[in-house]
């Protein structure tokens, strides 16, 4: 349960074009989001995972993953503080043995308590899940789940599409998350990265818009929702920073171009290509823990012809892009977004900022989020422990 | 002074039927409560005890304990960062020199202004005191105290019971401490304790409801008000865990019956009869500190027929009950109410929680608490830090 | 930016008669303030100052100190987080290179986006700079500012005084740290220092008002606005401490009167003369950090009639009065404080206390700085976080 969930009134008094996206704080519902790898939960084990400001216990039974809120719903008590599974399929409630199916939620037994009326009668939260490309995708809601592939970007599902990636704890609100990422002039940032400079991409200090419109808003009835920002054909790149007419920094002029295809989509998930070199994509999540916290769940994604290319860029993935690109350029995005909660944690910020021309963009994406989403998490779901069995 | 004195709105618009015990999150004003032990207190000593979100300071002299709230009337610091005293049974304010009579609360001297017009017509709160059985018990509230007898289980004060104790912090609301004490079915915690194995009990996984009504509740215009729960006349015990019909768990079959006579006391003070062993009797009191911590303050009472019979159950206290029941079994119950906390400290937890079939006693519990508490701890009465002497 | 920036609602229902000294929680706006004591800023260098919950960035430029607001106008981010300086008189945002004249506050330049019409059209807060005395002082607000003469105690800024001190950051408001030291009653706590009786300084447990009205309130349409309190014009002091008759304690009586006038000024910095010797006078200021803390900024002043007197004294300083009185005998001051926080950081404090007659002249110090304050530090001033270049 997050430290603070509640509302910061306004000492400004104004107000925001998508209140929905400011009152999303903890978060977009009845969206799938990637929790833990795969890798992370073998047969039988159990975890919890902290998300949306509530709490999923993950469980593997027989190759398969399930997912059910982590509170019992007798007094509200985490599982996962002490796990007792007697029977596969189930877990028991360590304190009074409130013992519920794992695939339904229902509680199917109480130990101490065995001819209770309420077994049978009452269940606990489950939420559909997926395995797919090695992470463990969960709808974190109560309505009808759409397609997973509804909710991550194009191309992240194809079959011939290989993904290796890491999951950091960053102290930010998962907006500041998507909001970095998608940020097209925030490579300021990123100037002297060795990952650049290593590999001889073409990264510019900035971006001028031209006034040419070159954003595809991706609004379709199914599939997913998003915005393309196709940098390079409604921006002019800056590689001489100059103040006041003086020059006083480069951008850096490689052979290798990277990075001129940048999207983001609900719930949350960015998607840049390529890079973080010629032949890869990655796709990125800012998956919201609370208020004041969101996993940043990086993938990197890599066409593969033949099972033998997996393996070699596996090996690639361990011995460089995973310290050199998903550590060594991206720490500079967690350092941002933590330096920028500091401020977004009050509501005015939403409405305080000033967005220049390059931020179009972010305003595209606040408004297609703020219309499209699936439900804004609230304290009052949170707090809901247990419902009847239809 | 408590972190969060205040209100947590409700989220889901319940209301509870025991609304005045949802809002005793400081705990029960004008009650008689346990606070050090008298062994913790030597002649001339003073020291300070955090209650009901306020702070007492507690002072022996002359063999007799004295209580005064812990905060000088003029600028409301305590007392105890600095004791000063420089008179027999005053204690004076490190700030301002302010004396204040240990006895009355008069403000009899103010060092560094003996002129003051104030001297003499003002004083701070002073708390009556009891010691019997060891403790120190303080009236925490301004109304006419009743006997101490009102607000103990019966049988604590019998002239033939000789009582050794510990005194533990917390970290959850005193009313999750009464609960946890109080609720029949917590027993499933305690299925692998070695003092239930090593002392051959009859412990078991649970207890069945069998629709016969076994409460007794007293409430009459004198003496303690509480609920007693006949377990084993309104139960039967279960000894053989199932999930959908298959055993999973054993409880413990030993030959020593105990625990079958456990009752709940206003300001909320459990008795278990016999505990932890035959010819013992467990009394245990929750103090509150404030929203978030209480007092885990335990004693065991044991029949004395001679003085001798005093030294023999304090060598048995200090080698076995001590470690083994009140540390070892009830750490069990300390750690279930701290994990039960994180849930509870939002008031929905009270209305959004599903109370099972052998809970009933619980709901008793919290109707009498709710309709025969002397007072609700709140905010204002934390913040008076003086009154006229009239 | 503070923790906790906002109002704590009476539990009483009492209200202050000087409701604008209790809400300036974060201080008073338009007022000039001490920050960085001058050779703390090297030439070229930036340091972040927190101050009345809000941030400042100083920089010195050929000599020069600048001061503007701590966060980009873009998202509020902090300079200080990673500071980017790529020409003189300049600072440019760490992530998106928004670069910003420190003299006008005018956005000059956006590395990362240089045809941007926001250039030359928003501006970041400046703030006026003084230096003198050693310290940097700056107006903390959007008015006019008046005279620095008119914001320090008398004497301060003569031409013949030097000045040496010390900053201290204290975990308490900034009204605890006014009122502590302008309270003429407290030096009941300094009865043991080492300073007094190593100084042979006269120095009572306390002091009796004789009714006679001896405030000199100095509120004239220029100038400084303050009280002074010729203590021993209205009070007599008190060298035997009594309780009941009996004397208990004992003043020091010295030879040398120290500390006979004492006064205050608005924003809040205390002038004691004669101080910490017969020779030397001290000003310390109480500078707004956020609500629950400030920095104790100390100054001792010393006439002097040729330049080899200030290394004589910054001797003297250095050697003796820094750690003998500005900590020694000031550290009492600061346990007080942080002690008095506790009951102070609710509001209710400000009407529950009870004043004595010695404090008459706080009473009268919380008239003239709710009257003449130049405006209440809200946290809307801090929220606000960019301004059109008019």
């Amino acid at each position: 349960m997050p430290a603070e969930i509640g509302t910061t009134l306004s000492s400004t008094g104004k107000t925001s074009p998508y209140p929905q996206y400011v009152e999303a704080r903890l978060g977009f519902r009845n969206h799938w989001y990637p929790t833990l790898f795969s890798d992370e939960l073998g047969e039988g084990e159990f975890k919890a995972f902290p998300i949306l400001g509530d709490r999923l216990l993950l469980a593997r039974v027989d190759g398969r993953v399930h997912a059910v809120r982590d509170r019992c719903l007798h007094h509200g008590v985490a599982f996962s503080r002490k796990i007792e599974c007697y029977k596969k399929g189930t877990v028991s409630c360590w304190y009074h043995g409130f013992t519920f199916n794992l695939q339904t939620g229902v509680l199917c037994d109480i130990i101490a308590n065995p001819r209770s009326n309420m077994i049978g009668r009452l269940r606990i939260d489950t939420f559909p899940v997926i395995e797919s490309k090695g992470l463990i995708f969960v709808f974190m809601g109560d309505a009808e789940p759409p397609s997973l592939a509804d909710d991550v970007p194009p191309t992240f599902l194809d079959e011939d599409i290989y993904v290796r990636g890491r999951r950091t704890e960053v102290q930010a609100n998962w907006r500041i998350g998507c909001e970095n990422g998608f940020d097209s002039t925030h490579i300021f940032i990123h100037k002297d990265s060795v990952l650049v400079k290593g590999n001889d991409l073409i990264l510019p200090l900035g971006l001028v818009p031209t006034g040419k419109d070159a954003f595809e808003i991706v609004d379709e009835a199914s599939g997913p929702k998003g915005v393309y920002d196709k940098l390079f054909e409604h921006c002019e790149p800056v590689f001489e920073g100059k103040i006041e007419g003086e020059t006083v920094a480069h951008g850096n002029l490689g052979t290798t171009p990277v990075a001129y295809n940048i999207s983001i989509w609900l719930p949350g998930v960015l998607r840049v290509t390529p890079w973080p070199g010629p032949t890869m994509t990655q796709y990125e999540w800012y998956v919201p823990i609370d208020e004041n916290r969101h996993y940043y769940t990086q993938t990197i994604g890599k066409k593969i012809e033949q099972e033998s290319d997996k393996s070699d860029f596996g090996r690639d993935f361990d011995n460089k892009w995973n310290e050199m690109a998903l550590q060594g350029f991206n720490n500079d995005d967690i350092w941002a977004r933590e330096a920028q909660q500091e401020y977004y944690r009050y509501d005015e910020a939403w409405t305080e900022e000033h967005l220049y021309e390059a931020d179009r963009n972010i305003s595209v994406w606040r408004q297609l989020a703020a219309k499209r989403n699936r439900g804004i998490q609230k304290r009052e779901h949170i707090m809901k422990i247990g419902r009847p069995v239809e």
